[in-house]
């Protein structure tokens, strides 16, 4: 139990409540963080409620933690006002109050869609330069482009997950390769809570799926080793949903869907 | 069972035999091509007699596949004429067969002897430049070369599959390294065609043999892993054959005894 | 003449007034901006007056233009709220601008400050990943990760040109290797608005200094040709300013000083 | 003058008769050879007249010869029957030639077609994978694995010139870019001829035109330093030919307008 | 059983009594070598005592053996002489030896402080620069070199073995990474030895620990698989000693605490 | 005029007479070293003479140095003592007595046989593994490893310039591509002490050579222009010596004639 008490944010979420779990035992004490209301409390437990777009409340909401866990964002493509308050002006708030707060580790919630337009059998690895493939896209590499700075400058470690397709089984053929199960998604934000030294480390998020898409073998430093697959689910989805066309850009394309999609704020 | 119908060149063969059953649950009928005539008929095949030379016979034989596994060629260093022949128009019939037909996805049987001048510690990936070390071996390159131009220009996926040495057990030394199972090289075939996108990706084909000798992370997005392994029979080989030079060409080299041969059609 | 409008942001400052007379050869008409008033107007010349963080004027601003050169923004270290009004929110209102409007190509002022926290004998070309060495930096970066998003989704063109310090002539030992004169500036921007095709290109902008830093030469399609140089200025500079102390963060790092300072909205 | 006895391929060409006369000085007897009769012929000239498919005549062309310039072969997309017997057989014959006569070098005709399908921003340099964008570009692949055995296996030099356009003027925008001057075409095939060692080595053909569109840096040792340049015709091919638009396929890609023409062989 | 007989330097030391055991099974007899006198001896074994200053007795030592392990010299940071006359000049006398009497095969004992420097994040493979972090490391990196030139220009095969932490049992929480068991060291070493060609490989030694800090890919054809961990001992570790400092010199470079000590011949 | 003392070791060699000259107006004094006395002394020199192996001379004449010059050394294959009194343990005094006496830069002579087993085609850059060629050429990794570890330790800033050739003229074929006229290295190492920042640099030197054989733009940050060429005397050299034979040891390899020889200490 290395630290004294962690942050979580977006502790209400889908993948926050996973996180309120899992992170437990690496804290004495766990802050809860949201905007909406979170009505059960657990021992060690501290609960918050705000929006992160409020920088006073973010920053107050940073004391006293040595450790920060920023998932609370929009997790999708949304209007560029709601990217700019909740996704940019919210993760600044977050490493301010790190640094101020004298936090040693921020783990931050980045997604593939920071390099969602590159191909499948491009194979990138962590040194890609990115490619968003939306706001959301754009936001994450915002995020991930501050961290570097607060490391550089500020020595602040951080390690920002570019995470895929975390939901409780894969949904269609795509998360056959995108599949990150929520217990791995537990097991990456605990190591590199845990990991000795990180630096500014990007990893991706991923199970051990058949279908490999990108190379993270940069990140071997945080010892994380996925231990779940989407092999169980194959069967089912293959025979419900139809075969994709390769030369589609939701299929060819590491973001899948999201480089469909046009701009969120034109007219339908 | 996601194609109609698969066809299956050199049927026949030492390969062919094995991934005439290994194909059968993946398409709904397989035709199976040789210039050697088939004599036994199964279920759902359907068996064709022709020399790949024959650009009308071959172009009639992709009608009605969605999907072509080419593995018909002469499969040793020969003379021009037959390599030409065989290897060089024979693969041409087949991709535009496929193009004209309309197939989605060709699996192509290239081979280690398109690289084969390259020493075991490069530890080459996938881009490293070609390296022939025989006519066969040039050959196997021109298939790579047409089958980038077919994807690039008519969006036909291809998978370009670089074998070493596929046989029911290791013969010798070297294939302690170079082995490919047969039960793998039936696996690695499902896989490219399997595969959710492929575009245009070239992979080794080798079991998990305890020497390992190029980089195929390139290829990961394919889903294969091997499952068999050489070493079973290393006490036996390693007895029976002498010890490597590691000075010797046919030793140092991933092409083996390739590197020592002179040219095809020079008087003995 | 390619171009029927251009759009110049920033126009009333030290490179918009550069800019303003290197641009007039290359559309029948340009539209000024600045947020600060311009009183002189020239024949071809279109004068508007806005800020950049007003969406609805920016917008406007871009209507009618088929290229946009945007310098408009804060060029140094600021607080946050100035980062973000000026230069996140003002560089979204720009390409969102291009885009509405159907802009064929934008030419983006970005900055060494992107990448500020490498070493000089780093030696990086364009690939390398971010380290922004000031939120100024990081704002770069996004409009970076911006455009990359508008090219690959929307198909807008762009060139991003990391300019090092383009003054009237170089003012400090710094400047003897980041010295960008205004007429090699001018002339980076005409090559960045008629090269045939750019896609998405970042492009370092410098003089021909003998000290050459950076790895320019992934930007090559781009046609710029560096012709001056800070020589003239060394003796009098070395004369006039200290040696260097190559460990210090601002003399072993590209951004300089901005490697020196803290965080812009600390109290001093 | 290094060499006894230069063959020249192509000898009647375009590019035929330019290295006609800059050979010349190279050797002590100069072998002309083409399909087509050569009429005229000066002190150290030899003529023969044969059709590169024809094996017998090709292999005795190459006695007595310690250099060919293979310059003869079909110079654009055709049909697969003509590609075969002119590109793929014929320089099978030339090489074959040399091995048997024992030449020392060998200067090959490639293009930039092998590598077509690359655009112009990814700058590519000398080792990136083939991706060829015509059955021109795939026969011209098939001779660079050629060579690349011949120098492996028989220790035959050569370079591979991968020529972009090479015409008496630039005819077109996309030349001002492509263009390859006679000149410089002669003296990049002296220094291919002459460079002390080349083992095999793979250049680009270009001169010192603006827009850089590939890095060849791999093949400085040729010593090959471009003189001319498209600029002098800039203002006059772009007051008469239209803007390109830098999302079509032709001017997107290194090759052209290859990269916009289907199947030589489909009917029109 | 390929060798006649190996020759083990350091053969009284931590790993060179590992070794003795770990050998035996390789070669018809071995030849033990230390400095200090080795009283028992078994079956097989011969034993020499001798200083590796010695040039003549360490010639002589050579006479006879196929293979040498290198496993004898200073193993830590000391003075300029002692690693000048043990690790330098001591190296030099193996590597004479083994030309001299016509070993195949040398397995040396580098070290990870020949690139000890590197950050854990950097994720260095086999081929980057050298970045010693002390006099021993210099040494070490003496050794590759020399071991480089004697297979260039002698055809003395060799692998540098750069071992992290190889001991009884991990003793602090840098050895969590760095740990290399004596079970593996054993492992590592025979795969040196028995691989079909190496030619001149470089490898990491390591156990298969959680936290990974090097891409020790490049040596796969040894054919070494590490199967042990560092994680049986986590917890006591990680109880008994403090929480590292990741802006530590000793827990942030590869190399540990050899970071952090000062010049050897320094006065305290 | 930035240093106040310069020590030029080597000072009556071949080099050494040329920066005799071309060092003065970059200090104060120049305090000249080498094991052969010199009698003419110009005004702000200093003349000492000691041999490189005389640890305690040696350190004694790096004192009030702030920047220490290198060329004294063995300057070609000699026996194992020769090499390892001069250039590894003089190199060692000479890196430890600029640490001692606070020296702020050392320039060091090292030398393409360093890589000299690479071939010219292989257009190598700076970071390359280390291949010598001889004896002489691993001293010379030594020196570069040496000095990476006192910058990366004790903060000495480094330059290592690997000279080809360095004569009044170029005397043989091979140095038509290996010729650094005396004037240029004079240049190179005013670049090396005047540059910025150079942290531990590697620098090729050479001449402005028609045929260029390595890639040494990662040392860009120097300033070195190259303003000769071997060109004068290529009309000479070529009548004079015979062609090189592509295939020889001595003319494939950057290292030339050294690649040729055996060990220095063998009997004849």
């Amino acid at each position: 139990m290395d630290y004294e008490r962690i942050l979580l944010t977006g502790a209400a979420g889908r993948l926050g409540s996973v996180l309120r779990k899992s992170l437990a035992p690496l804290a004495r004490n766990l802050r809860l963080a949201d905007a909406s209301p979170i009505s059960t409390q657990f021992g060690q437990e501290e609960i918050v409620t705000f929006d992160l777009a409020d920088m006073k409340a973010t920053l107050a909401a940073c004391e006293g933690c040595d450790a920060i866990v920023h998932f609370g964002a929009v997790a999708m493509e949304s209007s560029w006002q709601t990217i700019l308050d909740s996704n940019i002006r919210g993760t600044y708030h977050i490493f301010e109050g790190a640094r101020m707060h004298g936090a040693r580790r921020v783990i931050y919630a980045s997604s593939v869609h920071a390099v969602g337009y590159y191909k499948i059998e491009d194979q990138i690895g962590l040194d890609a330069p990115v490619r968003p493939d939306s706001l959301y896209g754009v936001s994450k590499t915002f995020g991930e482009s501050l961290s570097r700075l607060y490391w550089d400058k500020f020595g602040l470690e951080s390690v920002c997950l570019r995470m895929f397709s975390s939901f409780s089984k894969p949904r269609n053929r795509r998360m056959l390769w995108s599949y990150l199960s929520f217990e791995d998604c537990a097991r990456l934000t605990e190591a590199a809570l845990t990991a000795p030294r990180v630096g500014h480390t990007i990893s991706y998020g991923l199970s051990d799926n058949k279908t490999k898409v990108v190379d993270n073998s940069g990140a071997n430093h945080l010892g994380y080793t996925a231990r779940d697959t989407a092999e169980p689910w194959r069967e089912e989805l293959e025979a419900n949903t139809p075969v994709p066309d390769p030369r589609a850009p939701a299929d060819k394309h590491l973001g899948g869907w999201f480089c469909d999609i046009g701009h969120p704020d034109d007219p339908d």
